[in-house]
């Protein structure tokens, strides 16, 4: 057969999300596969059983990470293909779980074609990418691409008091395998999380990179008074200084136009009364662009912001900044490769940055990496209504196959197997 | 004596306050006499014996106000100075207790003068003034006025689920009696609660009526996204929204500028989380002027802002009114009484109008009345730190006696006694 014309099995992708779907699932819909938890423990027991299942040699690594292995003639490097099984607290079916349960739906067609790669494929779950019990997020395979060091990650304490380390030993997957050492290409496939693709009728969004993220939290501190009795002149409304900053962040992110997002998401102040001049807000923004130099250039503006707020409405107002991550872009070449693969499948595509975090942006610090997206109803995720049209999973499920085809054969086209 | 030179015993007053100040005292400072507890039945006791010691007879009314009756040359109409001596939770010593006690004050001073008045002067303190624990505020003073029927009001339910008419019952203040029938001018000296008389440096503000209010209640519904992944376009930001409503009506009430106050107290967002875009807000509007005009087209304002925000952002907004007041102006001759004694004592003054409710307001409905303000250190008020310097008290107290004198004496001056 033509390589090109290999497809994934629709229903088996479908039914393996149902039955992952199934372990720590929430009543009314969803899951709750917190890491390292029981139910994330039997997440992975069941994925380790498909690996086996498949024929794929497992290997777990120091920090939880698990790579299911199909061997290629050469042993190295690899093609490598994943995400993670980990969820939030109350989150959907789709986000991770898609990229692994692809790959191994991958590996299957693979399989049932008989056909036998040049380089072997590797299905990776990576540990903890959602940072929703650990901090921080895209742990496991910022640990696998050397960004953090093993013993630091093993010491992290999560939000219920356990370390990190302790409760992988506890759930059987601290292991001792290293993981593949060389990759000569990472593919991610996940869900959009966001509404761009379903509102612009998009069937593949390719995914040239991630953006910078920059969080800046703001402690405004104004002056309590009554708000009947003192007049505006003697007033240090921090209420209204917050208020002015969030709206103020809302303009230059409009007049910035292009990819340049800012949220406020966090607003409250205190006390909190109908009738008292807040004396203290706190306030979150939350700027993201894919371009460094215009993030930088809308952190600049947010600071010139709050300085003049801060001036005209006699208030203090203390920054923080809460995380900080530069843009991340991806293997120009596989970026080409997803979107050629993608058009040859006949899909409509749309290149795109993802405003989300993904483990493809720590596995780019290692290898050429690139990622696919599929459209999310509603835009909706990390809620247990994140839904994907079962066909939009399988067309970016065959643009998986189609890419790793592309790597892991010996030849770019036209392979007879 | 000429009555023009008798003066209240500041040291004398200074000490009412203190006493009355450790009935229902809160450890580190402050009080605690929500209207009808057991510390408020102790103030009332108190209160009650004061009077009786200063030779007033005691009227109580069926809704628990306190008259302390002064008898004069004609038994009607009377001068009648009052306040009231319930706080909030965490109030202060001098919000309400200082109109009281300074009424006794005045009555003590024409004892010691022996000054016989021509009309009757009563001393009187109001039930429920701060309607922290019974709503509405102002209830004692809105019943003797005929404002609230008074069985509705005795129905009242307190926020710890107590009737109103029981609570009088319990502490043995349901009166039978009418309290004075005839009033022929009301007196009501309180701390501003406000910083204007202090950062002006001005030692008595001659109060010429109080702001009308309007408070909004605004529930904006949006729709929760991803701050990372959804594009500005494709958002309904609530809290954008939010504030921009916000900051638009800062800067509408800054335009306005004149009497025109305006705040925004309440803005919760929700979820609040970094990354979300709010789903929905709620938020607080407080207009106040004391122009009923101008008031008006604060709220056409804040109407028409609001309508813009929800078009321009795709919000939905739901707007209810909490409180809506008419401004109320005091007696035009009684606050030119005040300003004249006031001057002839010496002391700076301004006019102003009270930003928050006060029993005059009601008593207003009645009869002619009139207010005096003494500076609130740093504005502060409804919290235990209130404090007014005792030579602020004691100059108010004096403006009190004197415009008492002008009413209740059977000629304007000189009178010899």
């Amino acid at each position: 057969m033509i390589a090109g014309s290999l497809r994934i099995d629709s229903a088996r992708l479908a039914s393996r999300i149902r039955k992952l779907g199934r372990i720590g699932a929430l009543d009314g819909g969803g899951v709750c596969r917190l890491a390292l938890t029981p139910s994330e423990k039997l997440g992975r027991d069941h994925l380790v059983a498909e690996m086996r299942g498949l024929g794929l040699e497992v290997a777990i690594d120091a920090i939880g990470n698990i790579f299911g292995i199909r061997k290629g003639r050469r042993p190295s490097p690899v093609v490598m293909l994943g995400s993670h099984i980990d969820t939030v607290a109350t989150g959907g079916l789709y986000d991770g779980a898609l990229g692994v349960l692809a790959g191994l739906e991958v590996a299957a067609a693979l399989n049932d074609a008989g056909i036998e790669t040049e380089l072997p494929v590797v299905v990776a779950a990576f540990t903890n990418e959602e940072g929703a019990r650990f901090a921080p997020d895209m742990l496991g395979s910022l640990v696998f691409a050397g960004g953090m060091p093993l013993r630091e990650a093993l010491d992290i304490v999560s939000i219920d008091g356990r370390h990190l380390g302790d409760e992988l030993e506890a759930i059987g997957y601290a292991g001792n395998d290293s993981g593949p050492t060389e990759i000569a290409a990472y593919f991610e496939l996940h869900i959009e999380q966001g509404p761009v693709l379903e509102d612009e009728g998009i069937e593949i969004g390719v995914v040239e990179g991630v953006q910078g993220i920059s969080w800046t939290e703001l402690t405004i501190a104004g002056r309590s008074a009554h708000a009947g009795t003192t007049p505006i002149r003697l007033r240090r409304d921090a209420g209204l200084a917050a208020a002015r900053i969030a709206a103020g962040v809302g303009a230059f992110v409009r007049e910035m136009g292009g990819d340049q997002a800012g949220t406020v998401g966090v607003l409250s102040l205190s006390p909190n009364l109908v009738n008292v001049v807040a004396e203290s807000a706190l306030m979150t923004v939350d700027l993201r662009n894919p371009d460094e130099t215009a993030l930088k250039a809308a952190e600049a503006k947010l600071s010139a912001l709050v300085t003049e707020v801060a001036g005209q409405e006699g208030v203090t107002v203390k920054r923080r900044s809460l995380a900080r991550f530069e843009p991340v872009d991806f293997n120009p070449e596989l970026v080409g490769l997803v979107e050629e693969a993608a058009r040859a499948l006949e899909f409509s595509t749309r290149r795109m940055f993802s405003g989300a975090g993904h483990d493809a942006q720590m596995i780019a610090r290692l290898a050429p990496s690139a990622m696919i997206f599929v459209p999310s109803v509603g835009g909706i995720s990390h809620n247990v209504t994140e839904y994907t049209d079962p066909a939009d999973l399988a067309n970016g499920a065959n643009v998986l196959l189609q890419v790793v085809l592309k790597q892991a054969l010996p030849t770019n086209e036209g392979v007879h197997v």
